[in-house]
């Protein structure tokens, strides 16, 4: 594959004529490629979608995410920014949700700096409410997509907390061009010139936290608004492999190309 | 970091000391650095740990995982073959945990590539059910790690399912290096010359969810009778940055070293 295009944002958008969709025209949802035939969701008590959602403020979002992240770390401080405020609006199915237990998302998977907490608990927070693509919509797993699209181009971190524990300007902002915990951090302390223990480092991953819980809420206010428009994508359509955008970043010139058709054998 | 010894399996292990460990040696949990301080887990119906279990067959739930992967995918495949066995066997709360809206985690999340469904789908499982280090026990996440790391290592896939959908000798063994899906899938593509959307790709990557479910449930059955001994371990300890150990397959020989003292600012 010859990358040069194609492993661009823009030249991702371009290729997929996802280009319009971002400038905020209406991009229909059925009209995706299909990733696989759908088939029947199961039955259990919380899996009828959508679960019932109640608009929230995003700021007040974010800094309930800021200070649970000093608590449960990031991918739980996402889940639990939204899910503690609508357990106590709604009930259930939030209640039985055990957003505690995904504490293992800190550190990109358990340390091992895979995809950043924060995307994956923004991840888990729009598929349980709109639900998998089996039950009916793509649309959970396209919002959680554009928020990791969202946060590999932004300058992180976004969000400035009312009572910071460190002070704004000992933060630098940091653009990713990835949603894996290891590039998004290791940029950032390559800039800051932080260690991975400083509270500096914490302080900045809290507030991506917070950022991405902010972003998270306006989507979701826009979708329960019936105004939301997708600007998500799945990227394996495009690269004939699962992937980022950022192919160079680790191949270099020679980025290889997938097989694209089966070999006779 | 001069990376020639720490990033590879052996090394990372005769660093940190797990070598005794990885031999069968008894390594006490307590004993891991902590990644961060402790602190009260909330109090949601479901989070109170660990979860009730009841041994499983590893081979029946991997069978079930290898099915289930033609309906939903890599890591709710995974979940749901243990959780649909537990949601017979003993009910709450596995009946409430919803399932299906982990479909997003195929290909990498939603395609972009980043942890293998099937390692994300393990992590739940086994801090679904031994809970988060907040509730008192790192061995749920030390679980996960240590899939993670056999998943890395191990010729995938391991799993022969009773009634294949594709000949096993159409599917060929690879070693991943990485618990990431575009490695890891990327790898596999190119020893079968095989595309994506190949029949082949397809059936390789169930069968890899089901060898996984089939690990899982060996190490949460050993966890039940008591004899579970650790070799999990949390990467970001050893590197100074939430990494995996394979960090020449990017960066080449110039693997960069990230701050190790707060920088006088």
């Amino acid at each position: 594959m010859n990358c040069n295009e194609t492993c661009t944002r823009r030249g991702f958008l371009k290729n997929t004529g996802l280009v319009a969709a971002a400038a905020g025209i209406t991009l229909a949802v059925s009209g995706m490629p299909k990733f696989a035939t759908a088939a029947a969701a199961k039955d259990g008590p919380t899996e009828k979608w959508p679960w019932p959602y109640e608009k929230l403020d995003p700021a007040v979002t974010a800094e309930i995410a800021y200070n649970e992240w000093y608590r449960a770390y990031c991918g739980a401080a996402v889940i639990n920014s939204v899910f503690s405020q609508l357990r106590a609006k709604i009930g259930e199915p939030y209640k039985s949700f055990p957003v505690d237990a995904f504490l293992f998302l800190e550190g990109g998977v358990s340390g091992w700096g895979t995809i950043c907490g924060s995307n994956a608990g923004a991840n888990i927070v729009t598929n349980a409410i709109l639900g998998p693509r089996i039950a009916g919509s793509e649309t959970g797993m396209l919002m959680g997509s554009e928020i990791m699209q969202w946060y590999s181009d932004a300058k992180m971190p976004v969000f400035l907390p009312k009572e910071p524990k460190i002070k704004d300007e000992l933060i630098p902002k940091t653009v990713a061009g990835s949603p894996l915990c290891h590039i998004s951090v290791g940029r950032w302390m390559a800039e800051a010139d932080k260690p991975l223990a400083s509270a500096e480092r914490k302080d900045r991953c809290a507030r991506v936290a917070a950022s991405v819980a902010y972003r998270t809420v306006e989507l979701l206010n826009a979708w329960k608004d019936g105004a939301y428009v997708t600007t998500g994508a799945i990227p394996a359509m495009k690269y004939k492999i699962q992937a980022q955008h950022n192919c160079t970043d680790c191949h270099g010139k020679d980025v290889p190309s997938p097989p694209v058709a089966a070999a006779a054998k």
